[in-house]
Parts: C-alpha cells; sequence; structure tokens
C-alpha cells in the first residue's frame, strides 16, 4: 500500500511539534503552536513557536524567518491558524501576504473566535489546505487547552506520592520524604508544565510547602490555596511572594478577621461562589490557565474527582511498606458501594523515577463515566 | 579477554537451571535440582530434574537416560550432589559408579548432611570438580529453599490487591474484583509455586475465598487459617477438604468448644507455641515447607512484617481509584515514627498484568535493615 498523501507530511508535523512543545507551560490561555515553512521546491526556510502569551503566534515567527523564500512555499502548523485579530494580528492574514500557496494544518482550533474559519479564509484566497496530520498527536499536546475550551474549566491532575501499601504519611504525620530526589525533580519539571498548583488549608499546616518548579519555568505558577476557614499559619513559604505568586481562595464564609490578616500581608485573596474545587476551577479558567495540578490532602482530592476536576492521576509510588491503621492516605470516600461501579481509568506504562514507580492514569471517558456511578449527595453540586 | 574457564560451561548449567524448574513448587522441603550429562565427546545424553519430593534426583534420572554413554563424560548439576542417604541412595555414589570423570555444580548445598561433602567425596575419587557456574541464578532459583535452611523458616510472599489509592476493598467491604482476570491468574501461577497459603480468621469471614492454585499444581497447597478466636463460619469454601488440604492453627487460647467443632468437621487442626506468624513459620518448616504465600488482611499482614516472616511484597495495584476513609489497607501500623526508619525494599521492574500492575518487593537484606527501626513492644518476640 503506498501512504496517504498526507503522510508525507508528518515528518514535517513532527518536527513542528517538537516546536509547540517548546512553549509548554509559557502559552495559556492560548494552546501551544510550531510552524514550519518550506520554500517553492519543500527545502526548510522558517521555523517558529508560539514562547509566550502576548507574544508572536508560531507562524509568524516562521515567516519572519523565511522572508521572501515563503513565496510559493507551504507552511506545515500544528493547529488551524487564528483569522480575528486578538493581542496581535490574524494568521491567516500573514499567510496569504507571504505568498504561501499550501498549509498543512493538524486540526482545527476550537476556539469559537476560530472553529475553521481560518481554513475557509485560507481556501477561499485559493490556497490549498491538507488537515489532520498527526492529528492525534496534537490533540494530545493540547490536551489542557482543549478540555479548558470544551468544559470551561482547566485540565486537572492530582499528584500524589506514597509508599507500596498506599500511605501517605507516617501514623504521625511525618511523609517527608516518601519519594527520592528523581520523583522530586519529576514533580518539579510537572509544576513547570502547569499555569496553577493548588493545596488546601491542611497541607500548608502540615507540610509548609514551597510548591515551585524551583526556577525550572519563568515566571513561576500561581500557588493557589483553597481554604474554608482560613485557619492559615502566620508564617509559611507560600507567604513569599518574591518567590512565586501566591493566591488565597475562599467561600463568603470565611471569617472577616482573617481575610482582613491576608491583605495587611499583602497576599492576593480571591472569593468564590463556593468553597469547592468546581468554583475555583472555574475562576482559574477565567484567568486563563489551561492545567492545573494539585497537590492536596485526602479531602480535597476527594472532593475534587468528585466534581470531575481531576482529568488525570499522577500517583508516584515508593517501594516503602510504611504501614499505619490511621495513617493519610490519597483518597477519601467517592460513595462507591460495588467494586462494578469503580471506573478502570485508562493506564500509561509505568516509569521508573529512581527507585520509585511513576503511573498516570486518565480519566475515564474524559469524566462521563466518571459521575455515572450514583454518588450520595455533595455539598455542593457540580455544575 | 578470553572468558573463564566455568564461562564455557554456562550455557550447560543454565539448560539444568531450566529442567529444575520444572519441579518448581513440587520438590518440597528438597530444593529444586537440574542435571544434564555429556559423554566424553561433549554431547548432550541425559537430561534430568527432581520432580518431587521422594522421587529420583535430578542426577539419576540423567544418568539413567545416558547409560553407559556417561563413562568419562561431565555431568552438569545446579546444586552439589548428595552424600548421604535420605529417601533414595547418594548421588556421589551413582556419579562414580557411572564413570563420570567431571562434575560442574553451580553452588554448594547448604543443607548441614551435604554442605561441601558431596564435592569432597568426588574429588577424593578423582573426578574433577568445577563450581560456582551460574551461582546468582542458581541461588535465585532456590532462594525459598536457601531461606528455610538458613532461617529454619519458609521463604514468606506477602500478596495484596489494591487500588491505586492503596484501598484492598471499598469503605463497606466489597473487594471483588479489584483486580482483572490477568492478575488473578498470575495468582493462582503464584499458589502453585508456594507450598502453603495463610489467611486470617477476618479474610474467611469476609471472603470465603478458595485458596487454590485452579488446579495447576497437583496436590494443591495446603491452606491455612490462623486464628486466634477460632470464630470461624460454619461453612466456607476452605472447610471442602476434596479439593485442596486445610489446617486450622491456633494457640492455646482457643476456645475448647470451637476446636471440638472443627474437629467433627474434620478440619486438621494445629496447636502452635503462639498465635503469632513466627511460630506458624516455624511448624510450617518442620512439616517442610519452604515458600508460603500470606495472602491475608492488613492485621495479620502488619504481624508478619513485623516478625520478619515476609522476605517478599507482591502488589497487585489496579488503574482505580476507590476511595474510603475507613476502608480497607495492606498493612497496618509498622511502629516507624519517621520516614528515614523506614527501609527501601530492593524493587524488580513492574509487570503488566492486563490494565493490572504487578511490582514485586524484595526485603532489604534479608531482614537484617528491617528489624533495626525500634519497634514498640510485640505481643510475641520474635524468635
Amino acid at each position: 500500500m503506498s501512504p496517504a498523501p498526507s503522510d508525507s507530511w508528518r515528518p514535517w508535523m513532527q518536527r513542528a511539534l517538537q516546536l509547540a512543545n517548546l512553549g509548554c507551560g509559557r502559552t495559556s490561555p492560548n494552546p501551544m503552536v510550531g510552524c514550519v515553512v518550506l520554500d517553492a521546491e519543500g527545502r526548510l526556510v522558517g521555523e517558529g513557536y508560539h514562547s509566550q502569551a502576548g507574544e508572536a503566534h508560531a507562524e509568524v515567527g516562521a515567516l519572519r524567518q523565511a522572508g521572501e523564500r515563503a513565496r510559493g512555499g507551504t507552511a506545515v502548523v500544528t493547529l488551524e491558524p487564528c483569522c480575528h485579530h486578538g493581542r496581535t494580528p490574524p494568521c491567516s492574514d500573514a499567510l496569504l501576504a507571504a505568498g504561501i500557496r499550501r498549509v498543512v494544518v493538524a486540526m482545527a482550533d476550537p476556539d469559537p473566535q476560530v472553529a475553521g474559519g481560518g481554513i475557509a479564509q485560507l481556501r477561499s484566497a485559493g490556497v490549498e489546505v491538507i488537515e489532520g496530520v498527526a492529528a492525534e498527536e496534537a490533540r494530545a499536546l493540547n490536551r489542557a487547552f482543549l478540555h479548558r475550551i470544551a468544559h470551561r474549566r482547566p485540565f486537572g491532575i492530582l499528584k500524589w506520592a506514597m509508599g507500596v501499601d498506599g500511605r501517605t504519611a507516617l501514623p504521625n504525620g511525618a511523609s517527608q520524604w516518601i519519594s527520592g530526589p528523581e520523583a522530586r525533580n519529576w514533580v518539579h519539571a510537572l509544576r513547570a508544565r502547569c499555569d496553577a498548583v493548588v493545596v488546601g488549608g491542611g497541607t500548608v499546616r502540615a507540610d509548609d510547602p514551597l510548591l515551585t518548579s524551583r526556577g525550572r519555568r519563568h515566571s513561576e505558577p500561581l500557588r493557589v490555596v483553597l481554604s474554608r476557614s482560613l485557619a492559615l499559619p502566620e508564617r509559611a513559604r507560600l507567604w513569599d511572594t518574591a518567590q512565586a505568586p501566591t493566591l488565597v481562595a475562599h467561600g463568603y464564609e470565611a471569617p472577616a478577621r482573617r481575610r482582613f490578616q491576608l491583605d495587611q500581608r499583602g497576599i492576593e485573596r480571591l472569593v468564590l461562589e463556593a468553597c469547592e474545587p468546581w468554583a475555583l476551577m472555574q475562576e482559574l479558567a477565567r484567568r486563563g490557565c489551561n492545567q492545573v495540578l494539585w497537590e492536596c490532602g485526602a479531602e480535597l482530592a476527594t472532593a475534587a474527582l468528585r466534581q470531575s476536576c481531576v482529568q488525570e492521576v499522577a500517583a508516584v509510588i515508593a517501594p516503602k511498606v510504611m504501614g499505619g491503621t490511621l495513617a493519610r492516605t490519597p483518597v477519601g470516600d467517592l460513595g462507591f458501594t460495588g467494586m462494578q461501579q469503580v471506573p478502570a481509568w485508562q493506564t500509561t506504562c509505568p516509569q521508573q523515577l529512581g527507585d520509585d514507580l511513576l503511573w498516570q492514569l486518565h480519566a475515564p471517558e474524559l469524566d462521563r463515566r466518571w459521575t455515572s456511578p450514583p454518588l450520595p449527595a455533595q455539598r455542593c453540586p457540580s455544575p
């Protein structure tokens, strides 16, 4: 069998995807996009990627590099070129102005402001458009952006570290460190790929975490504390906002005196419609977060799972039998009463991180099956 | 570098190890042993393995196959030939009688009745003996036998199945099935490699398990219930001893009325010095068990770990977030108060069993580090 015509573009699209990934963690609320430009003879003459929201789009950088050599050539882009004036002018216009004759795209942009309009504009101007090249890889790359567009909430990753017996702390609360340095490095790198990292007040009180990428990302992701009572320690590493921004989110019921204390310390506050994960995720989506990392204790993790705020679990499993009848565990009651109700998550191949194991699981059918077992009443309904 | 002289025997020794493994699960209290016999020109003329306690040793089977062709030849054996009259005559005598001129062994037999005596006898009769070929593989093959000889207790494997959040049951106790059919098949095959399978009374009451290899082994491993109170259900699949033998072990404190009930049902009973894992393991070693599988709940698993009755953990991890604040977990309190006290177990590469993950961990330095952290007083001292 000869390859499908679009298959010949695959290697270039894979290069464009590599370029797109260079922007990982810094493009939100935009997607990651990469572009290569070939001249009329098919020679590589320009490469570009979207490096940060507000900066030039991938196509513009690649066209700039190509200059006059783009005329009569091909642009290979990981996402449909935009056709609207945002913070930067439309890329479809730039492609036409550069004299590009053929555009190869991996997938249409689901953003309602684009949604096929870019492709239509190019086609009506006589440009050949080839769609769907390496579409699956492109969707995987931008799964967080796509999730936010589809659900108006960021893509949520719930991470925990536990012993092989499922413990996230010893009976006396000690938990530093369960995992080894390789796994902790991996978590720092994971934070660099996220727009915000969320904990509850209990984690601040118990662990006094720093929650940064240790400089892997500039600027650092937003550190968020979701706290009903605002009973937070006076001193905490999260209050040093020179290293990274911190936001304390709470509901209307939070005591005025404690709100005032936070304001005096110069900590940003956010009053939520309800002090629940779903309300926080809606706010974070409004703030342009595509991907959010939950690094919280069992109580908040349980609420986040039940409110469909977790699309991926990253379980770091240490080769340690920690023990503990009353020791902390990753997740509290989810309301299942029979094993047939418990959905199987989609697994990836486990990775060895030093002595530890990393197992990443994807939510079954992106939330649909998750909400199907009959759950007892929640404090706040999932919107 | 030219290979060491012993390296040329490695392929034959690996064949002998393959043969030895054919007896897996049926040789206890003996080790697994395999043997190949080569004629004077180095051609394969006989193969044998120890298939079952009381049956011919590996050397005898291989020599029988070789017949007269063994004269002037070489025997490659995974373990030092025995030199004592047990249920069968000494293999060293048989090798000499067959005219074998060279014996290649992987390792000496640590059994005090042999312990180098077989090798010495062969050498003094003028036979060339080459030792230590593939010694590590041979030790790994017979790790259970070697553990029993060294510690007078069987090698213990603690197996559990849990969700990725460390739960071994839902809050209401439901646990069938956490793992998928591939993992459950693997457990049946694991039972076939063990001489006994141990549970506590709680598991009999909660799960009514069958605990057989589902015919993979004939006869089935001994099913053992360790119960302090003997408060066992009147009907249970374990009481059907037509399928597999069952033994109920208890201490002196067990109520006489319940002992009587078991006797009337025809269930074998064993009165232990103390109703604790260490006492049971000593008894099972006396009965010739090399390898014992713990398939018990958290309470008994904790006691078995604390009393150094577990040399390997086999954790089956399902891609399911089960949840549950009060749900069952694999292990109870081990007495650790700081993470630096918790030893790291030696890991093997995780295996995928269908959708589930199998992670096997070996006890740190075979029990030595395990007992080093200061543990609170136990009900019974480890002997």
